[in-house]
């Protein structure tokens, strides 16, 4: 388990850094959009990244597909050290390139052999690894976010991938305020009901999603063993494509905003699930993130 | 011509309504983004829309390619009158949906029969007409975006397409800081040259540009009266779809904020014209306006 203390002494690190505290905007009544598509490299993995490459020594090393990467790489180069990322081949290019941006180097692989790359540099260089979710310094700095928000909210809809974000947010709130997101197929609500984190044995990525960000079939198993504590199977709301791109369209045209599908996701929660956290009053609605490859999406839009 | 306090009257009648200073937020190191995207109704046309409709009685009238229209609704709509806004049968949806929120009746026509749609109008209903940039109430309500510009400012890169916006613009900040920034093919500069208003005598809308709020191809009088007293010609810059393009993807990713093709057109300008421009230190750049077709755009990307 992780201690409050020990988010409120992530933050106190992340102060000293150029992390920003991210502004909370209304899209609808009573509905706020905690805006970490605007957090520096584009989202919330700014802040564990940073929380961990600042305790560690030496190089670092990550798999992920795209926005841990170019967080790490980031909080790499304010440290001054050297950084390999590991990512997909499918990963967006908009996030490659910005994990380039920042120095690092890029090792590209299939899904399947990631964590095998990871080790053969890790053998090879002595580097740190950082891993994406599964690690109680990253989960830390992640749950920086939940001390930003107001106190008064009735409910906190986040975005769950490999769960640190979510975990990170539940120990500073407990578990009544947070909704845990998932992409349709996910079945992290099975898998809680079940007690089972790895009720769906399959390792291979969740393919249909849009959410290139939220791509992981099962939590970690730190994450899984905060969130299994706090939050009942209940909780968790599924959303589809349909209601992501929705969600998507409503925060580019009512906030002026740019989110990456990942981003969209708790707007679709309270499009798709209205009923379930509708009926609480307050609602905070995590943007985690906002890299998108905008170039061939405007191209194909404009038939440049 | 317009004075000074003309636009100092508009901004302390539009401080009483719901139009909002903007933010100036700085993109690279010197360069300022003033984001009229988030401007109510989604640009800075709600400015003079509302300066004009606040000192009309009765219902009102307008042609707009989209954003005006827009603007006069919602202004229409503040004021409790009615209102008709002609469109051309090729605006944006999400302009003309964003027309309908407000309230306003939709009349399509095609580009050369939209005064004589609007002429129509006024005799059978007796409507005051909004016109989109001619008119000296409009352009001084445009003209008070630039009361909200930091003093030290060394260039204020302004779009033009009928020319309100950049001459409530030059009336305040004179025309030394000002420079204009048009789609290729308008020949504005030309003109100027020539001190011929209607140089190119076409009145068919520009074509080939995607900055679909820029298609005007000639200055109105009153704005070029005002213009051509105080910019020269080598102060318009000519761009590009393909830097407008760029541009648009620059704000996206750099500063996670949506702005449609003719909002990029000033950073489009720098990118182009770095030489002309470039050497002033300080650079404000005018971010016009935020609204595009999301959905679509969003659906032919992620193939749904």
């Amino acid at each position: 388990m992780l201690s409050y203390e020990a988010v409120v002494g992530a933050a106190a690190r992340l102060a000293k850094t150029p992390v920003r505290k991210t502004p909370l905007v209304e899209i609808w009544e009573g509905v706020y959009c905690k805006l970490e598509n605007t957090q520096v490299t584009g989202s919330f993995k700014a802040r564990g990244a940073a929380n961990k490459v600042l305790q560690t020594k030496g190089s670092v090393v990550c798999h992920s597909a795209g926005n841990h990467g170019a967080a790490v790489a980031w909080a790499a180069k304010l440290r001054g050290v050297e950084c390999t990322v590991v990512v997909p081949r499918t990963a967006p290019e908009a996030k490659k390139a910005l994990i380039r941006k920042f120095g690092a180097a890029i090792v590209e692989t299939d899904h399947a052999r990631r964590a095998q790359a990871v080790r053969e540099i890790v053998d090879r260089t002595g580097a740190s690894m950082v891993h994406p979710f599964d690690d109680l310094d990253v989960i830390a700095g992640q749950g920086t976010l939940a001390l930003e928000l107001p106190d008064d909210l009735d409910a906190v809809v986040v975005p769950v991938s490999g769960g640190g974000l979510a975990a990170g947010i539940a120990t500073v709130l407990g578990g009544d305020k947070v909704f845990l997101v998932e992409p349709e197929g996910k079945g992290l609500g099975k898998a809680l009901a079940a007690g089972n984190r790895l009720l769906d044995p399959s390792m291979e990525p969740l393919a249909e999603t849009i959410a290139d960000g939220m791509r992981s079939r099962a939590l970690g198993e730190r994450p899984w063993g905060i969130l299994s504590a706090k939050i009942p199977p209940s909780r968790v709301l599924s959303v589809s494509n349909e209601a992501i791109l929705e969600a998507m369209a409503l925060t580019f045209q009512d906030l002026k905003t740019v989110c990456e599908p990942s981003g969209a996701t708790a707007l679709a929660a309270l499009l798709e699930h209205r009923d379930t956290i509708g009926a609480r009053r307050r609602i905070g609605l995590v943007v985690c993130g906002g890299n998108l490859d905008v170039p061939p999406m405007l191209r194909r839009f404009y038939r440049l």
